[in-house]
């Protein structure tokens, strides 16, 4: 279990080192093009998210992401002192993603984002977004196993584009860009907000593919 | 039955947000650069098809393309009534897929799409694009099946690009973006000749294909 | 053989006009930035790649390149009227592709390129860019065959960017791309140093390789 | 060993050709938009490490880097002799690849860099993006060997955005970049601080990578 959770540590601070490092980067170097910050932002994640999930699935089931966790506790293919200690791995992990970033970048090492991302509009597409990325994951895993790193990797990829909210779908991942006013930040206000929008969406999901996928 | 028409109508109403939302994101943040739009939109629309190709390819096929499905019923692998109840089902999932797009960055529901898109260079660019995506299609499905999600993601990806159309390349698409007033839209009255040139450049595919590629 | 030479002339003509096609829409839409245009290009052309080779592959070889021709003849793999008559094919195909990439996007048809490419320092960036094309070929063929559509779009993705000529690499495409007066066109005076160039990289692959991949 | 030797030296060069051509590339064509720049960067980085990874891996393990042949000799896959023959045609190999850059791109062959790239906080930056290439390279090794070569190029591709040094995370590299006063080089003075916190890194990821994924 203390493998486990390093893996959902690393792997979740590595995460969000990625998300908040490289919307730094973008912002910094994109001379107020955004859509070229968010394309720099979207391949990095993308890309880290496939080498993540490669060297972790097997180990930890690679999910840094309590929405994740909520499923598999769901299916019953985690028990809840497990699952538990998942979340809190993972809030954790993801806080130290965004100190490191902020280090790297030189920048105060805990921020307080004044990013506005909130109303029923960033909230339907962060439960479109969740929704999608769990049906991803189930779908992936029941139908292609050894094709789940890419999976995840390219709907992030597509989500940062398609959803208004830009694919947050992690609550962990929520509450570290809380920390953060940078590209990726998020008014701590809006937190709660987003991660109601996102269970609900992992929820969907669950209910979905327990009908779609369902043994015959 | 009903599990297949909901991997194509979930599938193809996904497609149908990614196509529009990410149309939506880039023209937003692009400040008129639209090259970099389309990148976005390349990018998100190419990763959505990995996606939802390998999730639902087992269930239903992943046609979500009237197109694709009129050539799997020429082939005999689909008998007529499921074809009829898979465009039906596509056409509705493309809607909803547009609205959900529009809803998630708080424009109006349906739109009349004032972009043109018509005459004989750009009939022949999709006649062209759906020649090549199912030509893609047919080829890799023998070739090596396990590649076909990347293969149409990435043939989507280059039909972006290279055809003067933008590869709309599926007749429930080309719909589905005439209710868009957005990036990703088509002038309702242009409807019809994208279509009609699809379902040429589909059936050519299908006469090649079955030259090329026929058993020996 | 009649297949084998329709997958070289439908891959070669599908490979120009993405080449070609997908230069004029990053040219049209990217307001002058160069690199935001060539990052369509790279893209499409890349992407493309690994869907023909994926398709036909197994058939003609998906050489689509006459230095490609060239070394399976010297290593033998392919005997000498086989391989006049693929590259006379590769030819013709690419320029069918050319001539339909300029009527998707409603310009003249066949066109003299004033784009000069020409000096020792671009030969001998197009020696090294087909130095590294065969060695790509060679490599994976004998490392993982299955990945020769991945390894040969993603070598292209990056001498579109490293090689100072954007790696032409071919033979064919340099002829065909001499008709086009557009982003990716070539002065047809300059035509002739680039495919020598081309041919001495290929043969120097051709070399190396067996020197570093030869049987124990 | 010729032959690994061979394909350590040509390996390097073209990966070192890659990084500094395409920097150029980038830095010409993207009118002062440096994340544009750093995009083109990115993809021909990230696609050339995959066709050099699938090439070489199996003759001569594809390490192109000092810090990746330290921690294989630490953990006894080599022995102290080769490992040193692997790092000094390496380093060779780095500056054929960058005199070669240089030269298609007609520039002195070997300059002196003057971009600044030091301090604390990008020492830290190097550190994280050596121990993640060396968790990516031992954890990926172990998972899911076939996929090495895409998770490699996907960890650069991801580093060049979220370390604040754009993740050389090579000594070899490091080395080689000193010689170009380019978008891609470094002050000579300051190669010393990222070599010291590359090494500092790799050691830490092969800590690590002991701990978490020993056999049990």
């Amino acid at each position: 279990m203390i493998r486990k959770l390093s893996a959902e540590l690393i792997g979740t601070a590595l995460l969000l080192a990625t998300v908040v490092g490289s919307g730094i980067m973008g912002e910094t170097l994109a001379n107020g093009n955004d859509a070229i910050a968010l394309l720099g932002n979207t391949i990095a994640t993308g890309a880290i998210l496939f080498v993540l999930i490669t060297i972790f699935g097997a180990l930890s089931g690679a999910h840094f992401n309590p929405a994740v966790t909520l499923v598999m506790w769901l299916r019953k293919d985690m028990p809840l002192g497990d699952s538990i200690a998942y979340v809190g791995v993972q809030i954790i992990g993801g806080l130290i993603g965004v100190v490191a970033a902020h280090y790297m970048f030189d920048m105060a090492l805990l921020q307080e984002s004044t990013k506005l991302r909130t109303g029923p509009n960033q909230w339907f597409a962060e439960g479109v977004a969740t929704f999608g990325l769990l049906l991803t994951i189930i779908g992936t895993v029941r139908a292609r196993p050894e094709a789940v790193p890419m999976a995840v990797g390219l709907y992030i990829t597509a989500g940062y584009w398609f959803t208004a909210s830009t694919s947050f779908a992690n609550p962990a991942v929520t509450i570290a860009r809380s920390f953060s006013d940078t590209f990726a930040g998020i008014n701590p206000d809006h937190v709660i907000g987003f991660i109601l929008a996102q269970l609900a969406g992992a929820v969907i999901a669950w209910l979905v593919c327990g009908f779609m996928f369902r043994s015959d």
